[in-house]
């Protein structure tokens, strides 16, 4: 087994049944899938599914958002991120990626201390399930409407303040943290508590021509993946690399094609993940 | 005189001799100069010009980009902040911001090296010039091609590696700072160390549709100027609070009104800078 994992939202035009049929061919072995693919959806049948294509279901994306204006409105998030947790079990997802929220106007130091909050109310109903979480810091330019977490220190914090459970840790994605000069006592960090749950990869164009969906494939920017790669494997993580990737330019492409270029694009950066067989 | 300056990008459709006749109407008391309206001018006039408006000239804009991949290039992006400073030095602006460079794919590291190598070698001829420079911290979405120093912590850095000269220091914009947790002790710091030369405000929207030319108007987006103002106050800074807009939402409209919006924004975020009359 390789360690390449794709999301369900790379491939944004597929449907699940279409992912599971597409993915092994090009040799993925990981699968996260994103909550909207399970709308509607037989729960039990798409753990079986997922297992009956060869694909180890790596985390079910996204949970978070906890920040909110009122009470209730923090009330509706906490509901919605149980519901997650529940969808996680039933599918067998093993973790929850969690965006944490931000809202426009208020204090990101109030919506951090909101997130903690909504983690503290759901920490429990994760552990009864066996569910991980993961915080993934989101790059500084989505900290107005998305994330107020912004940096891994920030989501180190925050396990901190929590007590440091040990199934919340930290979804490093190199897409928003690249820039950051602490990225490598970070990275190591999270390894030593036990913190890294996931690594995400993609690469930052230039231009980048559209806040959200204008992400590249790896090699087509200018991130150092593999630096960041070989830290992250450097504190002992073996999990998968999960290509994440929103992109208008890539989703109207042929997704099958789309699918090569990534096993393509995969195997050139780890020429040493000698499982791929293309 | 109050302390609202604008930037002569701000409102780019006009020409330098537009800006100094309409400025002045909104009680705007400074400008700072971008470098392409100097183009074929003969700066001696232009310095004549502007203090004939009754304008204070805050700063030049801008210098910096020392990255590049070849020795040449850097000699070459030396040579421009060397006549950055001398058309600085003739139109009588006390200042030259820097936007610092990153080149995309080069390791952020070694642009903030050769960052600090290109400073060394004008800081001489700054100083016999009498010109200041600061370094502005570019918000993170612009290290693959704009800058390489993101945060304040980094331009401090880059003063600290060069042993602080006096005339080296940093020009904080709410833009780029606003989401940094550290941004309250860095200015507190900048205060401290005498580095704090220049304050840009502005605000930025949700959505921002466009990573370079979508800000907002004060009050049009999720910044807590008033607040960041207070910090930068609060350490004895006394200078412009200057108006930096890059938008082509702003730019498409009429600009004599877009200046009575800014200077109705202004005098609404700083109502007790009492000396805008309007």
């Amino acid at each position: 087994m390789n360690r390449l994992c794709v999301h369900t939202i790379t491939t944004k035009p597929l449907t699940l049944q279409q992912c599971l049929l597409e993915f092994p061919k090009r040799g993925v072995s990981g699968i996260t899938i994103w909550r909207q693919m399970l709308e509607g959806c037989d729960l039990a049948q798409v753990k079986r599914q997922t297992l009956g294509a060869g694909l180890e279901l790596v985390s079910l994306c996204r949970g978070g958002f906890f920040p909110a204006a009122t009470a209730s409105g923090r009330q509706i998030a906490i509901d919605d991120n149980l519901l997650a947790i529940e969808q996680a079990h039933a599918i067998g997802a093993p973790l929850i990626v969690l965006v944490c929220g931000a809202i426009p106007g208020q204090s990101l130091t109030e919506s951090r201390k909101q997130i903690a909050d909504g983690l503290a109310a759901i920490l429990p109903v994760a552990e009864q399930a066996g569910v991980k979480l993961a915080i993934e810091p989101l790059h500084p330019m989505y900290a107005d409407d998305r994330s107020a977490v912004n940096t891994m220190r920030q989501a180190h914090e925050i396990c901190d303040v929590l007590g440091s459970p040990k199934l919340l840790g930290i979804a490093v994605d190199v897409y928003h943290v690249w820039w950051d000069p602490e990225l490598k006592g970070q990275i190591d960090l999270a390894g030593r508590t036990g913190r890294l749950h996931a690594f995400h990869i993609c690469d930052w164009k230039t231009p980048t021509i559209d806040l959200l969906n204008d992400r590249g494939l790896m090699d087509e920017g200018c991130i150092n993946i593999r630096l960041i790669s070989d830290w992250v494997d450097a504190t002992g993580f073996t999990g998968h690399r999960e290509v994440e990737i929103f992109s208008h330019r890539w989703w109207a492409t042929d997704q099958a094609k789309f699918l090569d270029e990534i096993s393509t694009s995969y195997a050139k950066l780890y020429d040493d993940d000698v499982k791929v067989n293309l």
